[in-house]
């Protein structure tokens, strides 16, 4: 394993199905079950281009990087997380599949050629602007969890022009935020076909979305997948999560 | 129990949790899981105007008459249905709570004033008229299940017309004409607020779409309620529809 500097309050983190390693920090930026979720959902192409906005610390990638042979081209905003993003790559020896841009997604053009992208995936900020919570938050938190950087707007117009016809955008989100997805997708011509909704429990609302939608499909045939329940009525994860997290 | 003649091929149903008789004939309509599920799925308002539209043989305004004092109108376009829906009614001794309506739907505001109405029921034909079955259907099924003598359209428009400012209008549908609902519904300004999916079985795609959309509401913060699953996979019912069967 090459030796890779740690930050302070940094370590590394790694699912026991997944060999691959993860730099985090909780002071800045760390993977959640989303980035999982995010990274099992579309069907993966084998090779092509694989185009992560929103990256983070580039854990959704990385973690999809283990099932395909595809470049994988990492976007994120910010340099600390950038930068973690950038040594997790080295941390797993992934620099011939895997490249790191620190830029804005709005810029993506300006590195990757237009209708060249097989799959994008994305795991933006949730909460809109006037949703802005009360709490202190790192500046960090505040631009991963809030639309101050990007928007939904902003995201689908730059899928619809990174990925090829027929290419995929795997998005997680927020379920109350459902239909205004559809209807920004539905501007940029991005067609949902398949969702899933994961629910903490099974007697609780739907918390997390996860939708593939297909450039320039023909709208029409949505598919809602089995529910995805996170888990049991006493607290611990469902068979259907522990599998996923241990095997 | 009053007498009540029966047709050929007529039998009386009745939920063992519920005390409502439901004239059926497998040869013009029988209600299913669909209408039982839509009766339970909105907020019963407890007084005021219930109108149950593509009522069938009554069976959802039937259902939901044992929770309120809302006088209920069910609308139903075939004459058969209607006249099975209102033996139903005299055999229930409903005549002074529920009305039915040997109509079209378009022709509702003929009888009945607008913005008059607390709740619409709507257990709709699913079907397209460019997904026309192949096999032999009855003109009864026919008409239930296609969309030939209404649609989304119609529906939305009539509902929005009904409809007290606030009034609910709740759906059943299918899962795959879901984004082609909310559009329609927007149109319209019809709001959904609740929306719960059903599956078949849990590792099955969801087959059956309940939507609760509020006239003139504020639009976001959708709600996707706990995901409701039909069948163990024995095939058997999951205890949740068994309680809804049987008590």
């Amino acid at each position: 394993m090459p030796t890779i500097n740690l930050k302070p309050n940094e370590r590394i983190d790694q699912l026991t199905t997944n060999d691959v390693k993860i730099i985090q920090s909780r002071d800045v930026f760390s993977y959640s079950v989303d980035a999982v979720l995010l990274s099992r959902f579309p069907n993966i192409p084998k090779r092509g281009q694989i185009v992560d906005l929103c990256a983070g610390n580039g854990a959704v990638g990385l973690f999809a990087s283990v099932s395909t042979n595809a470049n994988i081209i990492a976007i994120e905003i910010q340099e600390r997380l950038a930068d973690m993003a950038q040594r997790s790559v080295q941390l797993n020896e992934l620099e011939q599949q895997v490249r790191v841009i620190n830029a804005d997604l709005n810029k993506s053009l300006d590195y990757l050629k237009p209708s060249s992208t097989d799959l994008v995936f994305c795991n933006p900020p949730y909460f809109k602007l006037d949703e802005m919570s009360r709490v202190n938050e790192s500046e960090h938190y505040l631009l991963a969890r809030h639309e101050l950087a990007t928007n939904l707007d902003d995201i689908c117009r730059i899928s619809q022009q990174l990925l090829k016809t027929n290419g995929h955008l795997a998005m997680v989100h927020r379920p109350e935020r459902f239909f205004e997805i559809i209807e920004t997708m539905k501007q940029y011509n991005l067609v949902p076909k398949r969702i899933q909704f994961v629910y903490p429990k099974a007697d609780k609302d739907a918390n997390i979305l996860l939708i593939d939608a297909i450039k320039d499909g023909k709208p029409g045939g949505e598919k809602f997948l089995p529910p995805l329940i996170l888990h049991k009525a006493d607290g611990s994860y469902t068979d259907e999560v522990h599998q996923i997290y241990y095997g």
